[in-house]
């Protein structure tokens, strides 16, 4: 039974659900990486934390618009197969929030709050707080290895929808030996060619066009980033960021830079699914087994 | 691929969305029951309608404060059990909406709009719209019949959660050669007992005393309403509405009714469960079987 409970007093719980043969538990502590706001996450702990002395951690990064809640609340058909699989799975914030108001911040849904891009703004008045890549790949994984003994630093994968593929495929090619394995649902794939990706690199970073290839998928890959897993991407054949007036996924590009870069890339078009979670959630169950064959 | 789409324009589809290998879909409709109100409910179609000439359909009713969106929503992996063995399940609301301002109708949670409790009112203002017991039993199977030629009206069961679960065991108690297997999430099993229920009576009935006993499941096993299949229901043992001050479900008295009344019930205590949809989405699998025995 030792560590299912947070160990100090950084985690306060807001929350505990018993769902699917395990629990999920959300939290809020300081972060000293987003400018000691206090932010919110929540973590699905299957009840193999009780006989194993350690389990592996799959992190989930939601797409624009989100919370941490979201994924809890319209997938959490995924926590039984996380539950079988005995993984836990944490689930970030997809921004900063409650910090002291920046004109603009609420302005539009593709950028500020619930849109922080995995990114680590070095443009004012947003690099005070906008500092969601170390938030997501540093703090938090040193906050659960801190809190919860039965927390395996070696053993994490990482997923994420949209906005979120974005921060996953970027964070596990830059993180090969980190991340195990990395997957995305309709991943936003050429941020720097598409109006999404071009509104937040010239929001939140200095000089786009030098510091956003650190943060664009086919940009890792051209520059010789690669994962030693195959790459698992699902896009709906539906989704009308890929097939509408204005493609923000530019999967197409993923495809040719993958080919390039001799990147492994298992990708699915799935007939008739569309950008929605109803798309997401219908493909949980391969994703998480997917993650699973590398943890 | 005959009869996936509605056959008349009484139906004004508003989405559709691709979810486990079917369809969702939503639709508005004016509904003489419910005094000409513009009413929405959901449907999900599984591949199934495109090759078995009908297929059997699934009632869901939603508690306190739901639409016809909560299930589609928090609960979609239902539809992967409606998919795998080519069920329907049709979505309607908790109550009229969007009718002539009745005062009071919004004061509470618990009272008026998203609270109908599946009954007929008699009492003013309420029984112009509040007629929900007419348009689940009556209106929306007619409907459904009409417009679908894939709807089986001869294989239809019904489940809910809370005041849905009140709705379902009610409902299939009173019509047990209409629905074929009756089910429920943590439902309100003795209203005419408990706070929810005296409210809703007292509110909706001209004379509770004579016309609660219709509505209330302890009191028609009481009066010899049975049915031939056994009823499945799910409590979880940490439901704040079960074990908190004041007891909603009664489901104690659920029990002792059956009981008294030779009706087969299968009832699991889940550990550590709440009232909330992470519950019920976690036993969803069961219960979707369960009904797929019989249907």
């Amino acid at each position: 039974m030792a560590g299912v409970e947070a160990k100090s007093t950084a985690l306060k719980m807001l929350s505990e659900n018993r769902v699917f043969g395990g629990w999920l538990r959300r939290f809020e502590h300081t972060s000293p990486t987003l400018g000691q706001l206090a932010m919110k996450f929540a973590v699905y702990v299957p009840d193999a934390t009780q006989s194993a002395p350690k389990v592996p951690s799959l992190y989930w990064l939601s797409g624009l618009t989100c919370t941490d809640e979201n994924m809890s609340q319209k997938g959490a058909v995924g926590f039984k197969y996380c539950s079988e699989l005995g993984v836990a799975m944490v689930l970030p914030d997809t921004s900063p929030r409650g910090h002291e108001e920046i004109p603009t911040e609420n302005d539009s849904y593709d950028f500020g709050t619930g849109a922080g891009f995995y990114l680590n703004a070095t443009k004012d008045p947003w690099k005070k707080n906008y500092q969601m890549y170390d938030y997501v790949v540093s703090e938090l994984p040193s906050l659960m290895q801190n809190e919860f003994t039965w927390y395996d630093a070696a053993k994490i994968s990482i997923f994420g929808h949209s906005m979120g593929g974005h921060g996953a495929l970027t964070i596990g090619l830059k993180n090969p030996a980190m991340y195990k394995s990395v997957s995305a649902f309709a991943p936003v794939s050429n941020p720097q060619e598409c109006p999404w990706g071009k509104k937040a690199f010239a929001g939140y970073l200095n000089d786009p066009e030098k510091e956003s290839g650190e943060y664009d998928t086919c940009a890792l890959l051209k520059a010789g980033k690669k994962h030693p897993n195959p790459l698992m991407v699902d896009v709906g054949t539906k989704d009308d960021f890929l097939t509408g007036e204005v493609n923000q996924l530019l999967t197409q590009n993923l495809e040719s830079a993958c080919k390039e870069a001799g990147q492994d890339l298992k990708i699915r078009y799935c007939e008739g699914y569309n950008h929605s979670y109803f798309f997401m959630t219908s493909f949980l169950e391969d994703h998480i087994k997917f993650h699973a064959q590398y943890l």
